[in-house]
């Protein structure tokens, strides 16, 4: 077979077991747009606002945490859903799970946020080793969730290199039936495989972060790339997109926040056509 | 010098900069504990009854997560902190942070939780790399707050081996004003250093989860030691016991509670008088 990212999305979503992976590529699909925008605000409205911007031109609503808003309600969730059913996206909960198998369940079933409730997709870091894919899948398989494990993070210095990013693979290779793909920066098929893996139909899908179209970087460590870069070079299948669209995103405007979402889906879609066409 | 673990907690108390740490040797001392109880429950009734059932045997109460509170409001933290002050023990949100530093940031100081506000000690994974103790450092310095870094897991499998603790342990010694010390199996000082590293009265409290008098692991792969294995033969500072102590948590019989809290309480502090008489 081939590379699974020289295919189209389209035969992608026919051949993946995963109901989450399945319904994403169908959305890609169906709006062209392989863009996820990161909504890190911290209040409610804002939020709200920017996801309904940017929701026709999304096949995906990333919340970096719903722990950051300081005005958390009920009806939040209920607002997101609405807006996921209107605008046609998914919702993945940046939870970043990090913990033992049995405390990952009860986080994410339980608590005030019950994520597995509403977040079609979330994600977690694959330091704890296997019992937390374990504990997740628990709870997310019979929902029809999916799990992005982070294999690589785009911070400097982050320590998700060699056999911590092979380790991470093998993990979600031993759970296809409920992991994914990654956060990662390039194409995991194959990473850290065993002679004796069946790579089968192995079809990873890559969520890239740090994708921007003109910041260089913040005072903080992030760094950015471009969609050609991420998603033609490299081969990644989401690019994720925050304050490049919607700014600070305090009071936003509407329009403005529309042109750049619609400059950034057509930048990562047009990445896309031309890695198919290569 | 000799290694801090060989020192007493109220030598190393007195010499300690950061004034969290300062504060969780001086209980210890005052209170004869190196206990710490993980309270794992999801009603915010049992959490608050094993807290006060526990307060007079630790020296730290952990929580896994505020998160996994079905029942949480705000009542929660001020009884929180009200048992804190009765019973003199500090707070340790086991919140995990795991992302870059902005998220972290944020995530630290807001959101419905202000984890800052009244969690004396919280803790972080490495991965992200050096910006996540940035980005923590800026909310919890100014507040007195300390940070424990994750340089190993007690899960089967976890990927903190290696170089991965070594980077851990680099990342603590860049920002000892902060960073006061690691959950870990064993001590860190010396570990990942260079030449030109200034170890001079290096000293991380080593907080070390998994500890068990009784039971030897658990379905998803949490894996147990005893006091004397973990503080004596090992060098950790503070053990961490959640169920071997409070049972599945609900609907507690105090007594039986504070029984198991106080054989945890003498196990962990004979086993330091036996390593500090070596």
């Amino acid at each position: 077979m081939s590379s699974p990212h020289l295919c189209s999305y389209a035969d992608r979503a026919d051949k993946h077991k995963n109901p989450a992976a399945r319904a994403l590529l169908q959305l890609m699909v169906k709006k062209k747009t392989n863009l996820s925008v990161s909504v890190d605000v911290t209040r409610k409205n804002d939020f709200l606002a920017i996801i309904d911007a940017v929701g026709p031109y999304v096949c995906l609503i990333k919340k970096t945490h719903i722990d950051v808003l300081e005005d958390y309600d009920q009806t939040v969730v209920e607002e997101l859903q609405a807006l996921s059913k209107k605008h046609e996206f998914l919702i993945f909960e940046d939870r970043k799970f990090a913990d033992i198998g049995n405390t990952v369940a009860l986080q994410y079933s339980g608590g005030i946020y019950k994520i597995a409730n509403w977040a079609h997709i979330t994600n977690a870091h694959a330091v704890p080793g296997p019992s937390i894919v374990t504990g997740l899948a628990s709870v997310g398989l019979p929902l029809e969730r999916g799990l992005i494990l982070l294999a690589e993070m785009s911070s400097k210095g982050a320590l998700t290199t060699g056999t911590y990013t092979e380790e991470a693979v093998r993990m979600a290779r031993a759970r296809r039936d409920f992991v994914i793909g990654f956060i990662a920066q390039h194409r995991m098929e194959g990473i850290g495989a065993r002679e004796t893996d069946d790579l089968t139909d192995e079809d990873f899908l890559i969520l890239s972060p740090g994708v921007g179209l003109d910041a260089k970087g913040d005072a903080m460590g992030q760094q950015y790339r471009t969609p050609a870069v991420v998603v033609t070079e490299c081969g990644c299948d989401v690019i994720i997109v925050g304050r490049g669209i919607f700014g600070t995103g305090r009071d936003i405007d509407v329009k403005e926040v529309q042109k750049q979402a619609q400059r950034y889906q057509t930048a990562g879609w047009e990445a896309y056509e031309s890695r198919l066409s290569k």
